[in-house]
């Protein structure tokens, strides 16, 4: 998928399924860690919410998702492109992902 | 731009012409600096090379452009979804970028 040696690249759509999301961490640095997340339906758990000790900057590169915020009503609906910030300690939880296409988050822990 | 008054997006392309590049910075913490570049036939001027005091990993969200590191011969293309990381002081400039739609570099600061 490299255009180049010197550089990776997002992994091209499939019509496979994948059992579990796949998390790979790009970068890990004392004040910065950028992750890519690989989602294809998957959501959080019933009643699991993540409560992060860091903040967490999050884009949908591909795909689509819906994201809620605690004390929030409505689903953030997530499209390519799409970024939000989510603060230390503000809960939150994945309610869908596209089920069809990968849907690729990039997450930057900071 | 925006799915959600709690996200924002990336500009959709469009056919003006921009003066000059876009530097606008997303979020500034202190280990980790996330910003959005955007430019549009732009390219570093003639022997200018960006030498930094952090580390840049960098993305290119759309558009292309073309990236040379110092003592590399060739030009590294870079497509959307294709990243590199570019270590604290390692030379480097931007020798073209789509001159006929926006190019969008996310950054890393860290």
């Amino acid at each position: 998928m490299s255009t180049s040696n010197r550089t990776d690249s997002l992994p091209a759509p499939s019509t496979y399924q994948i059992d579990d999301e796949i998390f790979e961490t790009i970068i890990d640095s004392e004040g910065c860690k950028i992750e890519r997340i690989i989602s294809k339906g998957h959501h959080s758990p019933d009643n699991f919410w993540y409560d992060q000790e860091k903040n967490e900057w999050v884009m949908v590169l591909k795909g689509s998702a819906g994201l809620r915020l605690e004390n929030d009503k409505e689903i953030i609906k997530m499209m390519p492109g799409d970024y939000i910030n989510i603060p230390a300690h503000c809960k939150h939880r994945v309610e869908w992902t596209d089920p069809d296409i990968e849907t690729i988050w990039l997450a930057i822990h900071y």
